[in-house]
């Protein structure tokens, strides 16, 4: 059978139907249905176990989520695995590429960063009723200069805690590298958070003390002065999964696969 | 009471699960959830009538559909209308924006167009599992330049007959204002469509012409060889319904309101 090959799985999912990505005993979950449709195409009774760069909550989406997984090589190097595992999966998960990983590829710990996207329509004409499942309606308008004002005051290397859900032994100091806002097209407000990680529900967090800020019920610098407290704030609301999708996962060049990979996981353990 | 008062409302809605804008019996359509969500507010037990700008299809969506109805003065002019609507209707229908008709408004009647988006997502790696309820995922990928060219070539004053499912007595001469193909920044393919008005399936059609020519499985010439061709032409594939939504109604300045109803009657009756 030879040596199993890893290969980079290129995802794009509508989080609505599942209990997330993490395997779940009897729920339906985005990496249960990836290791069944892998298991399928090896013939193989154990699930081939697939790591993800991005672990998204229930409801969550991702239009550029990145896994890997150590295939056999006849499943590996098969020309048709795109259209194959397509074929196998439920249209609510699509496949968008695959290919051998590059030497010292870890779709987890090689990552150096995750991009989000959070999407808000702040007036009844904004809403969309083909985008409800990926935008949060607010009923009122949002200011969108002091939003980007106290985005800019989050930025940097900070402790997070005010916007963690705690978990026992993860760290919460992070590197928020960009929170931006910015109408689209149609004038629906869009966010984009990117860091080198998030701690659980840290983007919804964000958002929710970020609208707060572009209602007028919090000035600016209340939000920056969260940075720091050292435990969750209580009145920082956590805004709902629906309206938030991984976008991308940004790699260093192949070079550097290994080296990332180690630094990560000297950090995380 | 007082007299009734036209009131304009603009809706957007998921065509999904609707068998189209007009009322059929025992099916689920737009002006049927309208109708009675309006008719609630109303206390009224005969339903007001809604006339619309785009009857659109079974499967096809709108972000910008107009229309019309005579509402008792109480209701009409309730500050809360629009609120009152949206807390009545499903999820799958909103309404935008509401308010009293200008003079001479009347939603079909004084549109000077329509216009249209067809979604074609020509390769794996463009397929949005949130998008799949507004998108044709397109096997092979299409050229452009090719659509293009052969767009150009149909647009103008014409008889679309080519493009037209027959109805009794309907004109398929039409004017065709733009027809334009251009990657989103995703980089799906979205063509906008804009004529004074559609015969049945008109934008379907074309679209299916036009997807054989980016394919190259037919020349640029071939499409606009068809207009003119009299009668409905068989080897034009009727595109997929739930890749198209109606996006904007337009009508000319209020004080021409009036004069395009009349023009318009006349030309259809």
């Amino acid at each position: 059978m030879g040596e199993a090959v890893r290969v980079r799985l290129d995802l794009a999912y509508e989080g609505t139907g599942f209990a997330g990505w993490a395997l779940q005993r009897d729920q339906r979950t985005v990496q249960g249905e990836l290791e069944r449709a892998l298991a399928t195409l090896s013939r193989q009774d154990d699930l081939p176990h697939v790591t993800v760069a991005g672990r998204t909550d229930a409801g969550v989406h991702a239009t550029g989520q990145v896994a890997h997984a150590d295939l056999p090589p006849g499943v590996a190097d098969d020309p048709k695995l795109l259209r194959r595992l397509n074929g196998v999966l439920p249209p609510d998960v699509r496949v968008r590429r695959t290919g051998r990983a590059p030497s010292g590829f870890d779709a987890r710990f090689s990552a150096v960063s995750r991009t989000y996207r959070y999407r808000v329509a702040d007036a009844a004409e904004l809403v969309d009723p083909l985008r409800r499942h990926d935008t949060l309606h607010w009923p009122r308008p949002l200011d969108v200069d002091a939003v980007q004002e106290a985005s800019r005051q989050l930025l940097g290397l900070h402790d997070f805690a005010a916007f963690c859900k705690r978990r026992e032994g993860a760290t919460t100091v992070r590197t928020l590298l960009r929170l931006d806002w910015a109408r689209d097209v149609e004038g629906v407000l869009e966010a984009t958070v990117q860091a080198d990680a998030f701690c659980h529900s840290m983007v919804r967090s964000l958002v929710g003390a970020l609208v707060a800020v572009g209602e007028g019920r919090r000035t600016a610098g209340w939000a920056g002065a969260l940075l720091g407290a050292g435990a969750r704030a209580s009145d920082v609301a956590v805004a709902p999964p629906h309206a938030l999708t991984l976008v991308t996962v940004e790699y260093p060049p192949d070079d550097q696969l290994l080296a990332r990979q180690e630094v990560t996981r000297n950090l995380r353990c």
